[in-house]
């Protein structure tokens, strides 16, 4: 097996994407009806071809029997944990624009254990509104919130131009890992787990296809 | 060399950090410093390895000096040609709610061809409003604009329950093209380019290596 840290980012997605196959099975009323599930029925479900589904799942040993599928329960549940859904994540988001309020009204992510627990913007309009049940602070309390709520994950959508000065004050008071919407590329320590979220290359992988 | 239509998504999205490395460079001020990029310079600002780029960019053909690196000038056309970058895109939005407004308001799709013509919801207070040169119409007329403006790809930004019946609407009227922010699962015909943006999925990347 690999080890963990080496597993292709790629692949973590395409977990992700299994997951959300089992948990729709999971949640139906039908589900007596499934005790195992093939490879290929994943593979109808997602799109994602019934040989990489099976690389990918290999991984992380062995969830199924050999010829004929995954138990469904003990794979759900074993996503679960690789994902780290099976804890409740502390997350703060920087930047109180449209993009961060879309983000704090978003239904999935309090379902995945995803808990927002402040919105931190400059705009004196904005401080001290609530949005969905989170208060927007000053954004000059934003260490001092990370830190006693021992906050490990933040979302910036700020802009391009203050993402770097906001991303070094979130990892000085001990954030873990940072999703980046603000276009701009960060420099991080190596610790730090970043993910940028681009969403003009979003529509780039469409037009590649149309212009073949 | 591969046929184009089979080469992996995830590389896809791989050019488009190249390209904008590239793009950075070539509108510094000090572009003339530099005409070959090798790509270990290209790893260093990006963070992909360097064996990764080199193979990436090889599905495409020859752009560099073998042991010297690329083009400049060359690859960055060249990359923005792959993308579809050349052309101008007409995009409507389905979907006014903050989703829809932060990505009518994002300033990155604009410099990349990317033109959002309408965004189309079904909600009286919203319909008629401008968002940042953007008119709101009703979503019952979205049908019609597309047909009329030959409107290529679409944006859901709509609830999930209402999803798969707008997208049957956009497919029907001439849409190529889908980018869902939805989260559910969607049927189109094969035809049609599907991208589903989960946005809790670029979360767990994140919870994933916090769990290691």
């Amino acid at each position: 097996m690999l080890k963990r840290k080496s597993i292709p980012h790629i692949t973590i997605n395409r977990l992700s994407i299994y997951y959300r196959c089992l948990e729709k099975i999971v949640e139906a009323e039908n589900k007596k009806d499934y005790y195992i599930i093939s490879s290929s029925k994943i593979a109808e479900m997602t799109g994602i071809n019934s040989a990489q589904i099976r690389k990918d799942l290999a991984y992380f040993g062995q969830f199924g029997k050999r010829g004929t599928g995954y138990y469904i329960k003990n794979l759900h549940i074993e996503l679960r944990k690789i994902l780290g859904l099976d804890k409740r994540w502390s997350v703060i988001i920087a930047g109180a624009g449209n993009l961060g309020q879309a983000l704090v009204n978003y239904k999935g992510f309090k379902k995945r254990g995803f808990i927002i627990k402040g919105i931190f913007d400059n705009n004196p309009l904005s401080i001290g509104k609530k949005l969905d049940h989170v208060y927007i602070y000053d954004i000059e309390e934003m260490e001092k919130f990370i830190r006693k709520k021992n906050i490990m994950i933040g979302v910036l959508t700020v802009s391009a131009n203050s993402a770097q000065e906001v991303a070094n004050k979130m990892v000085k008071s001990g954030i873990r890992a940072i999703l980046n919407f603000a276009p701009t590329h960060l420099i991080l320590p190596p610790e730090i787990k970043l993910h940028n979220v681009d969403l003009s290359i979003e529509f780039e992988s469409l037009t590649y296809y149309l212009s073949l």
